[in-house]
């Protein structure tokens, strides 16, 4: 029986670029969204170097405790590119060429250009299935779990849309966001009892600064419209009692 | 003996709203890129939602392992600013109103002001210093190797200034970028060649398209400038030999 708390998925950024700040990660915001249009709610993330240890390790812990994990990075032609060897030493399984991956891949190039560096991306571990990229050929794949994308996000976008049929989802978070020109410091203390209140509806308080005037946006997020809407409502008359004009906000 | 390993750092982003997409991360790659000029590599992040025992379990993991980690998010006035407490937990002491804290954020605001929610700001685990912050008052926060400091970027900003000097650094990453209009598929091989002969440089490549083109940005990293020359010239070398054009581009 699998421990695996479901519908949940954590995500797997792989990859020296972003831990040393010369790449800026633009992909955990992009796959949380979708995954949770299919009801999937992303539980934890982690960024690691191009170290095969250190893949492993976090893909074990994350693989035993989540219904899905989703890597991107790794899967390029170069030597740095080592995420289809460490999911293979993760699971325990050779890594070598997918027949299908390879015949596809052989047929995509000119004769002569698919050289000994772009065969590497038809490498999975033995076992894997792919994931189509109708980008630029080389697939992703899935091996239990595991969903492997290029850190490439065009090219991750597509995995993913190809990925997200095969997902066993619940209900679909939803959120409601409202805006109001008051410090948190005013409305902490009454949000807090509200929140007491409504213990089944997630609330989280963002600050901002807008046009210099500052302010915050109140994010209740539940999979039972009525609930939400109702604390919806609450948070609103709280706003209003202290002298806010709270707004609707686009939900998050 | 501390088995930390000298030098490197781990950062952890803490919020719902990180894993949710509903907020893009900035802070990591900043962090990343400021550590690295004192000497201290990033060398594994993760995000974790607003719930104690996740952020415990991760603190955990990070403090042991790491010379240092350094946490964004959650010390604001509402109620599901929790990381003074979660702290607190993972170090097995109290959390309180910090004297110093309490008394500077006393005097900041005007009478009757300094509401319940604002004085949750002032708690921090019993034990830990204060890391100033000259832009909204509320201190981040210091407990031995552990470094808290606001989520929202400018705030974090001038704290992370204030903790820099308080960092043992060993010696900077120097970084070297070439860029190519080749595809990674035509000098992946030889580039894994080069790899192999200068071992002590880590070498990757990273893939671009700019104005329709495919190119690679190959970056060198290496705390020693002469081998980092050297090697940056034999990857010109190899890739003129192969019909490229290297060009030198901004170090990351």
């Amino acid at each position: 029986m699998s421990t695996r708390e479901p519908h949940t998925a954590a995500i797997l950024l792989i990859g020296d670029e972003i831990l040393s700040g010369r790449t800026q990660d633009a992909n955990l915001a992009h796959i949380s969204r979708k995954l949770n249009e299919v009801g999937v709610q992303v539980r934890e993330a982690r960024v690691v170097p191009d170290i095969e240890a250190e893949i492993v390790a976090a893909l074990d812990a994350l693989r035993a405790r989540y219904a899905y994990v989703f890597t991107t990075g790794g899967i390029g032609p170069t030597h740095d590119d080592i995420t289809a060897d460490s999911v293979a030493a993760a699971f325990g399984v050779a890594c070598d060429y997918h027949p299908e991956a390879y015949a596809m891949m052989e047929a995509t190039y000119p004769p002569g250009e698919f050289t000994e560096a772009r065969k590497r991306m038809a490498r999975t571990p033995v076992g894997a299935s792919l994931i189509p990229n109708p980008v630029s050929k080389a697939p992703g794949f899935r091996m239990e779990n595991v969903f492997v994308m290029a850190g490439i996000p065009r090219v991750m976008h597509v995995m993913l849309e190809g990925a997200l049929p095969l997902l066993e989802g619940g209900a679909r978070m939803l959120s409601r966001s409202i805006g109001v020109y008051l410090p948190e410091g005013r409305f902490g203390t009454a949000l807090a009892a509200l929140q007491s209140r409504f213990a089944d509806v997630a609330i989280g308080s963002y600050p901002f600064a807008r046009d210099g005037k500052y302010g915050a946006s109140l994010v209740l997020r539940s999979p039972h419209p009525p609930r939400l809407d109702e604390a919806a409502e609450a948070v609103r008359v709280m706003l209003i009692g202290i002298g806010g004009e709270p707004f609707d906000e686009e939900s998050p």
